[in-house]
């Protein structure tokens, strides 16, 4: 299945759809930081995110650091930001909602 | 319990003992890259790392893309590598040996 990146004005819908997340610097990807009390709070989401990712086979670029976490979310097959990313960050924000 | 930074002499240590671990540019903190079949793979090898890292007390700056994990361990508390760093760099390389 090909994967189509967004148009501009598509993207600028999933900005305002996402409210919490940032467009990255070069256009092609969305961004959001979270924070929890510990380590041990912040890998439950980690892990409960993994789990998404699997079932919707679309991958964040994340990083943690002890109660941080930062994600990335692109498509790489589509170069740039695609129905996907806009899926995944909808089903990680209710995470957390 | 106060946590003391490495003499350069123990951190040369550290390094000689630790043959898959690179220095950082900043000379405080370690880095090794880790590779897997796919996300899944993954993802195993950090739930067994953060198992570690809560057990230890000490845990990894880290980031994952896909199938790639990248660890860098530092201890702020110590304003470089310490001995905990050490410890858990072994225990990690213990889990893909």
């Amino acid at each position: 299945m090909e994967i189509e990146r967004l148009t501009d004005a598509a993207r600028d819908n999933l900005l305002a759809d996402l409210p919490r997340w940032r467009l990255g610097a070069d256009g092609a990807s969305i961004h959001r930081q979270f924070r929890f009390t510990d380590f041990s709070q912040a890998f439950a989401f980690i892990t409960r995110v993994a789990l998404l990712a699997e079932q919707q086979n679309h991958h964040p670029e994340w990083s943690n650091v002890y109660n941080r976490v930062d994600i990335n979310l692109t498509t790489h097959d589509a170069g740039g930001l695609s129905e996907r990313d806009r899926v995944l960050a909808h089903s990680i924000d209710r995470l957390v909602a």
